[in-house]
């Protein structure tokens, strides 16, 4: 990060009470207690690393205000209600030097369609293409080789990184912010056999994803057959992931890198989906229900439900049995041993 | 979608036999029997949903042409031969409304070496590159970003959608689709170790993508190391697939979202890999197997296998081992209570 | 492959010590000895394939020097010491032509801030953004759409295939290869649940990638949330792999295609981990450690481990496991058995 503070602008960005001790360094970056270096600030979030106050690197050192350490020679504490808030005051500061709000306009390189509606405020970076029938809403920023299809609808405040793709007729609505390279309205995979070939059945729906939801990179979400594709108000998608077509995941949900979920399935609201898991098509899983990493779900699960292994089974039955599972071959033995002295004890 | 067509249109594209009933909205949309809305078109594809239609909200209704209830009021019942067919040629129209075809001809933004060949009938989009050597087929359509490596060939009607990438000397034979995001032709994942590096091992060969083939979104498909790593006629892959160098998939082929095959495996005719389903370098999966999603195949299988699990079995094995393994806590209990009689029994 | 050579250039360029026989052909391919055709060099790499250089089509074969046997007519072996390093030099001759060196400069397309800093030997393809403040080293080659957000750094020799993406701030040492559609630097997947939303962390770190890393196609790294993401010396990565915030690896690992590391895991040095598999969060995997293909990882591995399965368990006791699990069916019937005796010898 680029980051160059000294300590009296740090104390004013966090709202410090006291300041206790000084430093004549920069603040330069951010690192935990223990691995923090000369030049770093860091923080006492969680009473129970304390002790390594004592012992950081860190020159300046955010600490609750009853916190009762003196700092080293060269080191400061700055004396707060709650660290972790004065943090993220600190880290939004910083944000904002390394993602500075773009002037509104339209880059010269970029490729707009008469028929398009631009807002004054949005921002369109350089090689967008933004075709006819397009809509894009106040304070939008489209950063760099973002492509648009006909006919799509953004939001206000919605922020489309670099080489993004919202195919035609899909839709974003306010403060969606889409990490590179994902793609928005790719065709649902669907295909008729007949007579030893797999003829396309044509999707011709659309992607709705609702307010602040965030998609990260290279994820890709299909178009319906005939409906929409939804992903509810304030859900976050990491990177990799799979959303085919008609699945509908509702509001305030978490998917994990590489998770898959396969067409028509429904996840509701506050529903968190593991790295790496697959759903697979036409199920329901119940609202607040957690599906760990690496899982496989082929059937509905009732709302806060816990699972975990392919097929998925209750967290904690498939943990018993993963323990278990390392004594099978001595099970095995355990058998072979039974059934001899059965045997001997028969003869 | 963008749909807005009276009855006696929907009636006019259908084919209708007979129109029963009649409705003033306008069809804006289409739905299943039990979701859809008024001016919704819904449709019975499967007589098993039958009595769905006395209570769907639809505005009009596909219906075979001996079904015998009377529409409700604003409501019309549109009979024909076949429902389904009558829904494919709507969906057919709907989708020359989504995806009209391109004018022929070069965009001022493109960038097209001398020395490619561009068909007349041809459509490159905006910021297209199409290196030397290049040739393009007739009727064929880069929608925009796309990337023509020198000396890559791409046959006739085919459709490559934003920013898709045939890197240089791939070949795409006629009617090959890419969905945004593919890459076709990164280098296989090869290196030697040597002296405690990894050092390249050259990845000169191409891919090869036979006739009809459709690829999804943010697939990548490695290039060779010598030969050609192909895909054959009429297969089908979904996004986020990774086909690794040398791999050769045979015809009519479904690979499944987020699948992933390994370096020199073959896969026969007909088969149809599940989502997240892995195979192993160096093998052969035989004509019209099958195998499930998230299963692992690490050795070859036969012509028409059907497998599950890591590594995989037969599936009714694996269904069935799949039931027991949530026996095993109480096995190991039985266990115990056998031993401990024994013990008894001796004493 | 664009191949075109005759017997005596292809002598050359490997370094014959002597040419048995002659072709009439040129040199256009290059094949498995068993699957060479006319007009293709293969080569007798391991001793083990001997039998099928008698039968093999090719019209060349590299042999090694005491190789007795006799050509067929219109083909010839050449003798040198070692055929894989023969091999190897004809590889990298056709690699030039595969690859030709870029020129040094700017493609008129490409839209560098004045205050970025490119080296003079640099090459900046069509489409490119470069934005203020970055720097590129000598001999650097942005191949097409590539995009460098403000404050990285790229140093010497690096390749940058079409449309990858450097964030702002991230850099990358010398010799890096990215291949097509990698994203360095897209934002870390953290965010605070308050009062039902989930709220997001920012992450203002970055990524660093050392020297002589390679990157697969559509791969993803985020960066840190305060310091940096970071990928070490030597490492080489596959396609579609997802590498989370604050990840370090260290130098010369292999990561292959679609595996997955979640935040803040520490992989040590020359560690391999196999496909699709997943490393959970906040671990560390030893030196040297193997981790086999689809496996998830659940807690720290110490050096030299190799580890399989769901969560893993040694390899050698894994597959022990995964043999007798196949007769998980007749160990239930083996217990019934049991209790059904000891039940009649108790009557």
């Amino acid at each position: 990060m680029q980051l160059s503070l000294s300590l009296s602008e740090v104390a004013a960005i966090v709202g410090a009470i006291e300041v206790r001790g000084a430093t004549a360094r920069a603040i330069t970056g951010i690192g935990a207690l223990d691995t923090a270096e000369p030049g770093d600030l860091s923080f006492l979030g969680n009473p129970k690393y304390k002790a390594q106050v004592a012992e950081t690197k860190a020159s300046v050192v955010l600490v609750p205000r009853d916190y009762a350490g003196e700092p080293r020679a060269d080191q400061a504490f700055i004396l707060i209600e709650k660290p972790s808030v004065g943090l993220a005051k600190l880290c939004a500061r910083i944000e904002q030097s390394l993602w500075p709000k773009p002037q509104p306009g339209v880059h010269p390189t970029a490729i707009i369609d008469d028929a398009a509606l631009v807002a004054a405020s949005a921002s369109i970076g350089p090689f967008c293409v933004v075709e006819k029938g397009v809509r894009i809403g106040e304070g939008t920023h489209l950063q760099a080789y973002v492509f648009v299809g006909h006919d799509a609808e953004i939001g206000r405040d919605c922020w489309l990184m670099p080489r993004t793709t919202v195919a035609a007729e899909c839709v974003l609505r306010d403060r969606v912010r889409l990490q590179p390279g994902v793609i928005v309205g790719s065709d649902g995979f669907g295909y008729e056999f007949i007579a030893g070939k797999h003829e396309k059945v044509p999707q011709v729906g659309n992607v709705v994803i609702e307010n602040d939801v965030e998609i990260g990179a290279n994820s890709t979400l299909d178009r319906a057959r005939f409906s929409s594709t939804r992903i509810g108000e304030g859900s976050k998608i990491d990177n990799l992931v799979q959303i085919a077509h008609n699945v509908v995941i509702g509001k305030h949900c978490i998917v994990c890198a590489q998770a898959g979920i396969s067409g028509s399935s429904t996840i509701e609201d506050y529903v968190i989906i593991g790295g790496q898991a697959g759903i697979a098509g036409h199920l329901t899983i119940g609202r607040a229900s957690k599906v760990d990493g690496q899982t496989g779900v082929n059937s509905d699960l009732p709302p806060n439900s816990f699972v975990k292994g392919t097929p998925c089974l209750p967290y904690q039955l498939e943990q018993r049995i993963n323990v278990l599972r390392k004594k099978i071959p001595e099970l095995f033995k355990r058998v072979d041993a039974l059934e001899e002295q059965l045997k001997v004890a028969h003869e």
